[in-house]
């Protein structure tokens, strides 16, 4: 097999296990390519950009930010297996002490490539990217209400004042989207989860809603609001701006190396 | 076309609208037979069981109630149409005041029907019925706390003490499971909704998942418990006794005369 | 000082540690008197209900259904120490392994006595006694909506459908009112937290009272529901039945050696 | 009696029922002193900026921001009664159909005075102001969690990851704080409402906790967060920077012609 390995570039930690596993996995007679800035970072020479390495799958060393950020630099996806050197790790599925067991299953073809589901969004009509976890629109001005109206299949469904509102994927309802008092949902469903953040109408629900509708948020309010989708800043909203969403074509890729998905889930939620 | 129609055989209110629509559509040279006790209630001759009525749908006048126990008395489901006479009505989606607007719309075709999943239930292996909102697992005694270990594709995904848990389809999210804090779930998908009921652990959030996953419930705990079905009593459960939850292979049927299910739901929703 | 012992009289682990503490607690030339369940257990002779023990304080073993009995058992409230043998305990405040230590801290004088506001509870008019944590009014037929009107100083404050509501002192805000979705009410403040059980109306929110004013709930409702104080069922209530509330002349009395009541609360909390 | 009136300057509608009110009120027999801004807005000579008016009561045409702003103004807290020409109004809390009505009744002396807490507020010990609804401290940074410690009389109590927090009186319990999940609370109670936004971990729950603590907030976090209090944006906060609160000296005073504050608040959320 062929295998990319990137890293945080910035965490020592998070540099010695991917050199580590690195390391064993050639031993075993593999290949091994490193993302550039993790090559760097270890000071190996022969480092290519994520966006093209060509390999089976990559495995990426870091917390949930380092697994978001290597999605989005890949045009296109390879399978991802996540080392969880962070907090708790959502995708970051795995713990660096089972890393070599969870490689020799995979070198068996004991594991599974799980689609995973992304946004993608446009504003005004124009194309602004992919999101694997949420886009969200929140007041720019701290405090201040916004008010939103979200439509489904191009009929208001809803409009409420609140500190701004969420569109997570199923993979995004362990991040931000539970932090504002949404449900877990089944990376099985394809689906869109609105949760708005700090409402001010009590009727305001989580909703989870079909991919096959179209959902688009406008914002009917004079303050601006920010746009930012897995936790990067985008752009500023003003009144009447509309942001679109759809599933997209391309959804990300997960090596899945024989768990329950609830069951990891679960035992994560314990530790917050 | 041929229409059944049947009403809550108690509420004069809702018998009376009941005989003004068969008189207006029989007007109009349709067909019409009544469900048993309501023409019984009626004084009317010549009522069907509703299990035995054949028609191209059943218009039916009440509340959710009557609605879920229409839906239970067929044997092979038809399209039903509620006409609500209750308080808010989320089964029962048209108005009284509408409803011969919308029989002349659904005469000239205009309308569709939409497929509602209904759970399958067994206890310990033993079928005990379909459900179409939701199976409640309930403390028998009351505010004594039991445990619960609820199984996702037969792996113990989450352990919690609570007054219970509730298994809802995407109907039933505006029902009990909104009460208990529950999303709402757009019918397109087919999904469980898992719903704690006054969790003891923090960590219990709502779970949606995917009707190819089964589910079962065990109650792990000295006290018993009720099931409950669509607001029904069905049996006690005792410590082990295990509630096992798929999709029927028989979904309900609703009449749709054109509204959007997101812009009537949250109409709805400001009015509890 | 002369010291009380009670423990679970049916739970091995939690006798062993009273007897124990009351072995240490003599040797340091103090008198013990023992609850009369718990030295039956014990087989030792000479307990006393604890309805009738004089000391200076009782410490007791077990969870927080057995401070919850012992404060029951007192005519006269004693200060309380509880060592928890239980899950979490937040009554239970001081675990097994530091009884030692605390209890030097108390022999030098280095605690004080905290008053925990009890509620005082009346039936149509009738007294049916007092509550530490707090009383539940709950549908008694297992998923079946009941309709509540809560009055404040005696006027209809809150109408709503639910599976129940409970009020509960500060003390009981971190027991079911916590399930129930209620905040944390420091001790310190004299009030009535109200909390409805899963509400059928989105609008219905935790309240917290100031303990001067009354509080009474009125059953609106067909349905009967089972009142329920600190976890003892005590009576079937019925359509137009009113509980009344408010705040008992005998406060119960806790051991407080040193610490901060919120930073315990919130290392529990992680545990659930 | 001497009456002054201040109104949004900026909303046509107030300003009109505001003149309507004085003449009414001059009518009488009474002395009336426009607010400065108010009086520009009308055309007419002779008013006083709101710090500077002395008279029996200040009477407020506007929302709850007109009042927020009033109560900021005075130096010396005069009693404020609110006529709510927003959307909802919690503290301009009688509507312009029953202002006549209201003033009769207070003519006759038949109101009362009530007092409402209000936070005194440092930033590292340096005195920054008072709030009478809630200081928020939010992530300046959009959709980027921050880390916070709750210290309560000194100890840490609780330690977090959020979009932020917010301190609120019990009159800001209706306010932003509700958004955020907090609980009602009585504005007989004299207490803090600590309610954590959009929290990242799950025990984190909303707590009351009484006047006589002393509560700070230190920043925990290399993201800088913004300190807003009653709507107001204040400053910019820094990793270890610390807000202190205490109950101000000076309570807002509200005049009250006879409703229970329960009764308001409960009709007022149903309109939400």
């Amino acid at each position: 097999m062929k295998i990319g390995i990137a890293s945080r570039p910035d965490d020592p930690k998070s540099l010695e296990y991917a050199k580590e596993l690195a390391a064993f996995i050639e031993e075993r007679g593999h290949e091994i390519i490193f993302e550039e800035s993790t090559s760097k970072a270890l000071g190996i020479s022969g480092g290519e950009p994520a966006g093209e390495i060509h390999a089976d799958m990559i495995i990426v060393f870091g917390g949930d930010g380092t697994v978001l950020r290597t999605v989005r630099q890949m045009k296109k996806q390879l399978p991802i297996l996540g080392v969880n050197m962070g907090h708790v790790g959502f995708l970051a599925e795995i713990e660096p002490e089972e890393m070599r067991e969870v490689f020799e299953k995979i070198e068996k073809g004991s594991y599974t490539i799980e689609k995973r589901m992304r946004l993608s969004l446009k504003v005004d009509g124009e194309y602004i990217g992919e999101a694997l976890n949420e886009a969200v629109i929140v007041t720019s001005r701290p405090a201040k209400i916004i008010e939103l109206t979200i439509n489904i299949d191009h009929i208001p469904a809803e409009r409420f004042r609140a500190d701004g509102v969420l569109i997570s994927t199923p993979t995004g309802s362990t991040g931000y989207a539970m932090s504002a008092g949404g449900p877990i949902v089944d990376p099985w469903i394809e689906s869109f989860l609105i949760v708005p953040i700090a409402p001010y109408y009590l009727s305001s629900r989580p909703h989870v809603v079909s991919s096959q509708r179209r959902i688009s948020v406008e914002l009917d309010s004079t303050k601006p609001a920010d746009l930012v989708t897995d936790g990067l800043y985008i752009t500023e909203l003003y009144n009447g701006n509309v942001l679109s969403v759809e599933m997209s074509k391309e959804p990300a890729l997960f090596v899945n190396a024989g768990r329950n998905f609830f069951a990891k889930v679960d035992k994560k939620l314990k530790r917050l």
